[in-house]
């Protein structure tokens, strides 16, 4: 675990964390973490590097909002789905589970996981940390993490930051994972890129 | 002490720093203080945690805020009130005996330490930089934690962060407690976040 | 050298660097930057702490801002001035003499120094990275330091923090040095704060 | 590498990154980052500190913007242009190489690379990270340093330092570069910076 590394793609996966409908249409700047997200999915897709989608008791909260769910089912990767009652991922074994299935040769203090999702200072911190005490580096996307209450947010992400996490956005994952412009996924990811920079 | 950790119900307890009718309501934001206050001290009382209730030299500078008050006589857990006359609590002989009888069985090092209060810069600078520097943790609530002066604060908690205290709030305080929807005060939290989140 | 201390009276001394009347008023908030310094100093001879005022090559750029200079010729505290031609203070003999002389019997990392002064980003910069590489811990004034450029000063504030400074105030470093309101020196420092918080 | 060193003149390089003309005017408040990288340049002419311009695929994306490239030209100093397919410049032997000729007698650990360009979280990053994993400390001119959305820069400046660098400004440099007024090339150096504070 470090804070100068930059990704390798092969140790990277993605977990993006309990987008689901009715609590991200109260999160700050919604629409740029559902925008945003969609497309670090597709660049997961693109370097097929895995992507773990989790719910947090859906059957109380409802499902991952559908346009998010519809790029997590159309990208051909290696993907887990995981329903979950702590608000931690780690707190789940099945979440667990799912992380040395799609990262099987990389031992969990070489993982790089790059994370999505809300409410930042719930279940993305707790996530968030227990990844950074297991030993894994995490890398967590500006862009792609939000809550309710910019100040919670805010401070959340800081929170993160002092713990360990990197602070980084969709853009530098996929120049990290690419390098350099003649990485063969990179033409794919440059046309994805110029459809315009996702803001808030 | 470290910052990627998250509290534990068991070893955690809250102080509330010098709350005083007169000198709060010259504390920046003082009703966004004074609301997650009464919420943070509701959290405990629903967990069971102790809650110690300070007051800076009373004669001169008034009782604790009527409303805050009413909720530490309320609450049904763990609680001492400590009067004091050094700006740090740590430098009260009473606060630290208190700390140790609402604390028995954790050892210094193993505390958590979830701070509110006035004024940033002041007593809970002095307060939270003892408790560090005998090697406890400390959660520090920012939306419970002000002062004279916007400027002020803001480069205390700075100051109190870059010391290794974890800038949090009380929801996260909450959900860490919990940490997973099944926990049996989880349900009574629940109706009180609710109620709607304390903005600035 | 730690960034949990707090100010330990007798082992502190304040230093004022170039606070010279053609370069002051090109300071960013210099209506702040001289009221709280001229506090500052009060406050130091309150508590009997010596003070150090330097002057970087006055010849050129004039001598000290006169309402800075008066109250440096009223208090009656340990008191060294410095005339220099390098940036940073420690590049210059005669301050370092200074400092061993206002604090004979405390060793260099030992040493709490209390900085006010301009320009951030160019000669307190450069003290205050001396002063932190001999060993000393520095305690920064942030209202009572400047420089032309709002943007180039937050910066230094933080260059200067990610160092191991500790970004305080004056209103802080008094109520550290008094620790308590029965301190002898309190009341007349109350008095002088209740002159009014100093802001921006 | 620390973060609380000054920069020493006798073991400092330049390095300006992928100023290209198409790239650059996309980037927030590129004239700031053109003007402040020109004086920079010039800077470094009258310290006689050494230059490494780079260039990412100019088959592409164009040539350096033809100020910055004139400045370049102009300029007596040891200089090189490197063109480059990777995103980081470490990940280029041209670059490599040129470091080593500009600084042969300065061991990579103890090497000073000041960093000027774009983009801050993609290109910038990249070299940055690896420069500091090398052992080389690394100061960042904010004022030379941007891309597009402001906010990708803020939190790219901020990995950046928190993995290590420091982030300074072309006025920190030229200060720390001279250390005394009386620096034989402080006069050039003065007449410069007098032609009026760049800002954004």
């Amino acid at each position: 675990m470090g804070t100068n590394t930059l990704l390798d793609a092969d140790r990277s996966a993605v977990v993006v964390i309990d987008l689901q409908g009715k609590l991200l249409e109260m999160a700050w700047r919604y629409e740029m973490v559902l925008a945003a997200t969609r497309r670090l999915m597709k660049i997961a897709g693109l370097f097929a590097r895995p992507v773990i989608l989790t719910e947090q008791y859906p059957k109380g909260l409802g499902p991952t909002h559908a346009d998010v769910r519809a790029v997590y089912d159309e990208i051909e990767t290696p993907k887990r789905f995981v329903e979950k009652v702590s608000f931690g991922c780690g707190g789940d074994d099945g979440f667990n589970r799912a992380l040395d299935e799609v990262l099987p040769d990389v031992a969990v203090e070489d993982r790089q996981i790059v994370v999505a999702g809300i409410e930042a200072h719930v279940c993305v911190m707790q996530t968030v940390l227990e990844l950074l005490r297991a030993g894994s580096e995490v890398h967590l996307c500006w862009e792609c993490v939000s809550g309710r209450g910019e100040e919670y947010r805010r401070h959340a992400l800081d929170r993160m930051q002092q713990a360990g996490a990197v602070i980084t956005n969709h853009e530098s994952v996929a120049f990290e994972w690419a390098r350099s412009k003649d990485h063969e996924a990179f033409g794919a990811v440059n046309r994805l890129l110029r459809e315009g920079q996702i803001e808030g």
